[in-house]
């Protein structure tokens, strides 16, 4: 097993809030097991940049509350070829970095995984993405408070259904996965949500509509995630205005408010514990693998299984939801 | 000067933060001073369908932190009419009663002031507007909720904006006044706020992010009243990226989330001081006019001189906004 | 199996967010199943005092997302008494309840237990209470909320403690319980969380706090909850001020704001997932259990086993803690 | 007029939301007028250290939404006496400042006033604490997003006080000033307020507790400003728990998390016009000066008259008080 001495610890992909109070586990962490900790600027591009800086313990003092990444992050197509990789390697070489953490999403972890096969940097995933669509975790960093930021929002927009009996369509995060749509729709008493996981049948919803409005329900929430295959908010109210012009119909887009904010106290603690996970996991010699929290239990899943997943979705909460709504 | 036995009050238009206190002032307020007061629900429809009961002091218990309305609120076109204000007056004189509290904006106040010229019913108008635009008032009940709500939106989408180094375009309420996107622009530090009241020029907006991008400034928020004249967030939005392709550009439509919440101390002391004087206008024989709040003392307006009112905006505050972004 | 025609619904001991999401829950559940639902006022007070009354769907509309409990909740020792009981169960025969849905702590659960052996009324107990420490559950209604709530207000104060170098020593409730403590203060950063699951070595705590002084570590938390058994955080403050004079120590207690609020999006599943669980239980001829969720499925425990438990807290949180806010 | 080339900026005494908003402005207003900037650590204290350092438009990037302050603040005896001034004084000379702005409240404006008469160093002071209890201003920078923290704190605890019919007697700040009590009193229904500048008549207030405990009116909330001439709430408490041991008595006291936490936009515009005209006074060749806001116009008043004033409350407010809570 070859000792770990110097790691660096970036963020890629869309930003979740969470990602500083991983990264700065994975410093302090660092720094208690006496390895200099280093910091990688805009995710990938920044290993090819050489945007690279020493961290200390006090670089990371007082961000584990905010949103965002101080370690920026964005898109770097130059990383998928070998001509950037080589690059990248280069660069942490200049710094006798020999591990390397990543916080992100699946596309990240498909990067990390090739690097390491070329290159001898052991590298450790963190799932930092609001759509909990990752398989090998039951969470990922973010998603409690983009759903939480959903709702807040849906709870005000409920206020003003309520006043004037309308109908509201409400567009949540999820292009590839329900989760935000389905545990926001549930905490907020919507009648409908429509997610990927799950078939969208659009005339059912519209016969619910119809017998609500014969029982003088007016005040309708449909929340529907925005990669639903029936389409998002707008081409839902495109269809329901033609079926039903009566309604009072309104469509939000929640939007990239869903992305920020402070992080709640459970993706705080995920994130520190996945951190803290992560540096053990260079330590101890072991690579290429995503951290996952399991049965409240850490696990271990390699890099090229931590894809994206549709999990299944149990359909008693769908039952849930027509019960409840009720 | 007549005595006032029995009043009703109503919210009628968009519905605001706030009014739920108002509400509760002028019930409490009238019970009081010994009054019976009626609860109409859905604005001038129930006037019209006779959807009028009793309130007590209890009915508005625990009411004064909810957003949206208890009593509802409606269009009502039949009311703009002659036989329609008629069927409205029958109602009203079925219970007896001789005094209306109507909450909303100022179209609901011209319907007040028809009504109260053809009937003997003394009407008061409450400023419950999101957008503080209303002659002869400083605040309106529902504005400090809603650029609150939009500021706290505003800054979780810069955590993104920041993570990324991304501009975005963000779209807040306002059709006919700026007053939110300009408060919510300086609270959030925006580059540029678009807003009716002044002639947005489009091309001095792209040489500044164009300047901006040329000191390496990536991070930039534009905030765009839904009424400026070049158009609102997705029209600006395709304006920018025709001539800058390169930046990453988003665009937010903060939508009815503005409308509802909890409202804001400062919400619920305005209605709740502007409930109680309502009564106390109807009692002491005032009739037909407005309670404003104009440098923190109440203030009286005909209800038809309490049109919406492009107020003008101290040309300085611009001067700010460009400084202090910079 | 008998059949379950009627059943009641009550909230017993200290209110938690989400148990108005668990009424709503059981009553829409319950009417799916073409029961009759009862709601009880204040507990088991009032089934003692007869004040019991039908609820439709439309009595729990729009409440999922209120703090407290529309069903009120009271102490009552009369019904630890076998009198007591008798004649609540006379009270529950007069509307011909067959079923009961207890939520609440395991104080209530004691009670449910003694008053289900006696008279032929099968109990469900859902576990509410902000404290988590029900044995037979990974968690129980309202911690998230009010661990959430913990959160922001040590947020609010580590501003302060920052702004003026200053030790902030902070009591959350858990008078049994450490679990708030422990995860408030991961989340926070704390330098040290002094909870009754762990014995608290104050030594170590000066020792600490004197190491950091010397390195010129000026801000520091420490959080403890109410039960620690070195006392509450008054008392760890008069040690600290005694050791160390010179320190600028301010003490916190957060108090009863920990209780109230909006729940939040897990509180709200945990409860409707329950409530549903709870009738679904009744149904099948479940009776005198404790729902729970353990590793996130559903979970039967009996009610005399659903007893207030010191969960074994992992210490390598305890190393978290120590190694992140260093 | 002598010219002014470099300033200085500086936060004392209590910290208070808003003013990193108020450093920003001062700071970016600066580098507009080609002015450079300084930057005082701890207030007084980093001027007798010399913890001076230079600002850019950068220092104050992403602050405006931050409590707490960036500058930090201290007491500074020292500076009390001629001795420390002199000190002070050498040590902004050897930055060649000739400009300073103080956001503090009334003791932090008379070391300036005793400063600039000693030297030549004109000070512009910024009206910055939580208390709105300055002359010459209608606000202060903090007050607005510390009665809006209580009155969210206020509206947490009324869920329980609802859920169990208690009496909750509340403790807020302002040890010489009830602003914060008498709106966050209003703002959350609260039936009696107890502050500094209304002789408390404590059996006025037992005599309606009876009054509401024959009415069956069990949750009341007190409001008490911890400066009451009768006692904080704990002092309340006690003598209301001897007059009616029955009641269900409790007490909280909300303490430091009103002076942190983001904030509000009004307290963000105020901090950022302030810190403008701060500039502006002194580009001007004003000096010794408060910049107040009066009826919505910027005042100034000369330091030695910007004291704590305990402005006169109108009495209509504690009117409204009692008919609204009744």
């Amino acid at each position: 097993m070859k000792k770990v001495n110097n790691i660096a610890v970036l963020t890629s992909g869309g930003d979740a809030p969470g990602m500083n109070a991983a990264i700065r586990a994975v410093v302090r962490t660092g720094i208690y097991h006496h390895l200099n900790v280093f910091g990688v600027m805009y995710g990938y591009k920044g290993m090819l940049t050489g945007e690279i800086f020493p961290m200390e313990s006090k670089s990371v003092a007082n961000i584990i509350q905010r949103g965002g990444t101080v370690l920026k992050t964005a898109r770097c197509k130059e990383f998928y070829e070998a001509d950037g990789r080589k690059k990248a390697y280069e660069n942490l070489k200049k710094f006798g970095i020999d591990g390397l953490v990543v916080i992100g999403g699946d596309g990240s972890f498909k990067g990390a995984q090739k690097f390491s096969q070329e290159f001898d940097i052991p590298c450790i995933g963190l799932p930092g993405t609001i759509d909990k669509d990752i398989a090998g975790t039951d969470f990922t960093i973010g998603f409690d408070t983009a759903v939480n930021t959903a709702v807040e929002a849906i709870d005000k927009i409920r206020d003003t259904a309520d006043a004037h009996d309308r109908l509201f369509i409400i567009e949540v995060m999820g292009r590839d996965a329900g989760y935000i749509g389905l545990h926001s729709g549930i905490a907020t008493g919507a009648e409908h949500i429509l997610i990927p996981e799950r078939k969208t049948n659009i005339d059912d919803v519209i016969d619910d509509l119809q017998a609500n409005e014969r029982r003088q329900k007016m005040v309708n929430l449909i929340v529907v995630a925005e990669g639903d295959e029936f389409g998002g908010a707008n081409e839902v109210a495109r269809h329901v205005q033609e079926r039903m012009p009566q309604l009072d119909t309104r469509v939000c887009i929640l939007g990239h408010i869903q992305r920020g904010g402070s992080p709640t106290t459970m993706d705080r603690l995920l994130a520190s514990r996945m951190g803290y996970a992560a540096v053990d996991a260079l330590i101890g010699g072991t690579s290429n693998v995503m951290i996952g929290i399991v049965n409240n239990k850490i696990q271990y899943t390699p890099l090229d299984k931590a894809v994206k997943a549709k999990q299944k979705i149990d359909p008693e909460w769908f039952k849930i939801v027509k019960i409840l709504a009720s």
